[in-house]
């Protein structure tokens, strides 16, 4: 499992991402869920990856090949709108799925991959998508201004109930982070390290990106007070008539 | 789908359910998933359920004949040891649910139901156990204090944080309340009102029970105090190096 999230805020795009996967629960390994793509001025394209690491790992090395080849029928770089990118992501995904369909199936297992992408091209706003294992994709709205993948529900009540539009992009890397530290605490196969990635809207350059361990100061120093701060508000919560 | 949860401390037994069901989105209606079964002195049982209304509903009335049918094999004031009770409620539910199976699997459904059994017997302590649709039943432990059927995954960080084996009774209820006001939050499919009940250890006499909606000033207060804590809490979370 993974657990993968990806805020649009007024001010930009947060994304946060563990770094755990599993093949059951006797194998764990430690892999970025995270990959960015820069064009200084011209693109910025942040991809999160959840579910099956073979798939996923393909897809990255298909979209790698695509750029690196000019007759590549598309690329990353291509289509002037974002969600060209989200159909071309959903393609490569389904291509890779559908050559070990059969051999899939004998063992019924699953290839299914989920994908958040975000970003800005030169010409258009700031922009979350997320790509569905068949393919197909939706967007972040205002109304809705946040798109998870993977084991999403752990950490969705602290989103609820802090991200708005108007959030500061600063606010929403520390609701990303509470939010992916919530899931850690409660499903063993989510965990550190968090990378973080913070896109200010127009930038067109690389994204302030850092990887917290659990003794980064940061993410040390965040995990206990908002514990601290639970507990506190917890204890002041009204008491029962008896008491 | 329903939130249920139950919690043991060292001073006796939370119980917590929603009152949402729900046949698809399109048709939703209000049951009471909690069962209260009291005989003073002697033995006090409390049943949460969650999964299908019909399961449910026909083990409730199958522990109701058998209590008032002397002929009964078992019933719920029979076995010295709280475990043959949940061995009992297990054998109900698959009675139920294979009653049903072939036209079930016709039509594609599922009869499963959970239910999370709590209470004490005359000689013995508080006890909490789960039983699994499949009739086999585990208990709540030292190490985990507590159980949850249906959408389990919304409000299980808040336990995570708060639920140790000497909290309070009253803190144990206060964080049930907190878990259920998160899930609702988030989880459509579960809603108020919802029910709290608490049993001191060794009273063997009818637990303290409350029915809240989101007008009962204890539910109103308490989500209200929780929302602003954890605002307040987030507003003061360690900066970036940058702010």
């Amino acid at each position: 499992m993974s657990y993968c999230l990806a805020i649009n805020v007024n001010r930009g795009l947060v994304f946060a991402s563990d770094s755990r996967t599993n093949a059951g629960v006797d194998y764990v390994a430690t892999y970025s869920k995270m990959h960015r793509f820069v064009w200084p001025g011209e693109r910025v394209c942040v991809i999160l990856t959840a579910g099956s690491l073979a798939t996923s790992q393909a897809v990255l090395h298909a979209i790698q090949s695509d750029l690196e080849n000019p007759d590549a029928e598309f690329d990353l770089r291509a289509g002037e709108h974002l969600h060209q990118v989200a159909s071309y992501i959903g393609r490569l995904s389904q291509a890779e799925q559908q050559l070990h369909a059969p051999a899939l199936e004998r063992s019924q297992s699953s290839a299914e991959a989920s994908f958040i992408l975000g970003g800005q091209t030169a010409d258009g706003p700031c922009e979350l998508y997320m790509i569905y294992p068949q393919g197909n994709y939706i967007s972040a709205s205002e109304d809705t201004p946040y798109l998870q993948i993977g084991e999403n529900k752990y950490g969705k009540p602290i989103l609820d109930r802090i991200i708005t539009p108007t959030t500061s992009l600063e606010d929403a890397g520390r609701c990303a982070l509470v939010s992916l530290d919530s899931t850690i605490r409660s499903n063993i196969s989510v965990g550190p390290p968090v990378e973080l990635a913070m896109y200010q809207e127009g930038a067109l350059e690389a994204p302030y990106h850092t990887k917290l361990t659990p003794f980064s100061p940061m993410y040390k120093s965040t995990q206990k007070q908002w514990n601290e701060g639970l507990r506190q508000t917890f204890s002041h919560l009204p008491r029962f008539d008896w008491e």
